[in-house]
């Protein structure tokens, strides 16, 4: 039996967009490719919200760019999501997560639906794409195949590619709803992380020079695991009683 | 063995285009998948080509716009090619030729381009696309599965997305090396389960009654994560630090 893909629990997030034309091409792609759940992080324009009415490029997706959520953190933005895929060219950087090529993400991205999952689809800014940083935050990044000497999309042409490929291109596969547990909210991964920083400073392990990288790796690390909600359950659990006790 | 498209003798042809932006959004996307041949038929702008310096769209393309072909008529922009592809939403027409959805076009360009053919892929103007003479002169034509209620793409979109179906995505995908890690053996996670095991001890976390069934939970909970060997020897570093700072 075919899945249906829900194109509700996929979200596009705009990570400090700097020109409103791409806020616009954006969704107009996703109106396309029948999207509709927008967030833009820490947008660049000052005039945010009100410029949302001027947005030229947004032909046929007006509602959707009004009805964009805006927070001030990429780690906001994800809280509710259990896939967060990062995207951007990876000719510069030697990232830690699982690099898909676009061409292999549907069939990801169509488990994770299956599932019950949320996912979200995550642009950096148009100069310089998703610091290490940002890519923290991510589950898996996908590359876009482009050509080595100009590797680097427009922002709103590399969205309308993503969505053609996940959502325009794809076909219903052959898979069966299957018994894989529920895996964990980007949220709930965030609090792990905060738990086990604060274990860190209790237990003294942290050099308070070192937190910063610290508090990156282990991001990186936790993502790693891709862990079931419950077990993500579990961890806090145990983990908060060992605080407890290391306090008093 | 993937057939290798000569790029070369795969053009774009863009007729009547009105926005500079849009003719530097086709030129940046066509050198993202590495095509160079470009042709304008009729550009609306009265300054062409002057003009063709001022477009800022073009990133990393200004020379494949400098280079750019301009012809009066589309009979003559195709003039030397051997398969010629009209683009556009077919909501409201009744086209006489084949109609092939973008995801099945590939193989059809790579068997001409095999034959030594050349093929002209021809985007219509902005608004209305093209018009039923412009889409006589194509052998087939192309729809990109877009959603009925929102069908009509942007310019510079469209040809992104029909590029990276047949040149990027065909491309023989050279992987980055992220290099799977090293997996942690056996003997390191059932350490880190002893370690786990210790803590909960040593927070009361765990009743003693319940001992025998958390260390199986445990020891499945880190099957599950498959962890790195990296990531395992860092865990222990920290959960060893912090039985440390419990006991004293």
């Amino acid at each position: 039996m075919p899945i249906e893909i829900n194109l509700n629990s996929l979200e596009v997030i705009l990570v400090s967009p700097r020109n409103p034309l791409n806020i616009g091409a954006a969704a107009r792609a996703m109106a396309n490719f029948g999207l509709s759940l927008l967030t833009v992080v820490a947008p660049w324009e000052p005039r945010w919200p009100e410029m949302l009415s001027e947005i030229k490029s947004a032909v046929g997706a007006e509602g959707l760019v009004q009805n964009a959520k805006r927070t001030d953190t990429l780690v906001e933005a994800v809280a509710d999501c259990t896939l967060v895929i990062g995207t951007g060219t990876l000719t510069y950087r030697k990232p830690e997560q699982p690099v898909v090529a676009l061409p292999d993400l549907a069939p990801i991205v169509q488990r994770e639906l299956a599932h019950g999952g949320r996912i979200a689809l995550v642009f950096g800014p148009e100069k310089h794409g998703l610091t290490s940083e940002d890519l923290s935050y991510s589950h898996i990044l996908v590359e876009i195949p482009t050509q080595p000497a100009q590797p680097s999309m427009n922002l709103g042409q590399a969205v309308a590619v993503c969505l053609y490929e996940l959502a325009g291109r794809a076909r219903p596969y052959a898979a069966h709803a299957s018994t894989s547990p529920q895996p964990a909210t980007a949220g709930r991964e965030e609090l792990l992380a905060s738990l086990v920083e604060e274990l860190m400073i209790a237990s003294e392990y942290s050099p308070a020079g070192m937190r910063q990288a610290n508090r990156h790796d282990l991001r990186l690390l936790l993502r790693r695991l891709t862990l079931s909600d419950k077990d993500a359950r579990r961890t806090l659990g145990l983990l908060r009683r060992v605080l407890y006790t290391l306090r008093h």
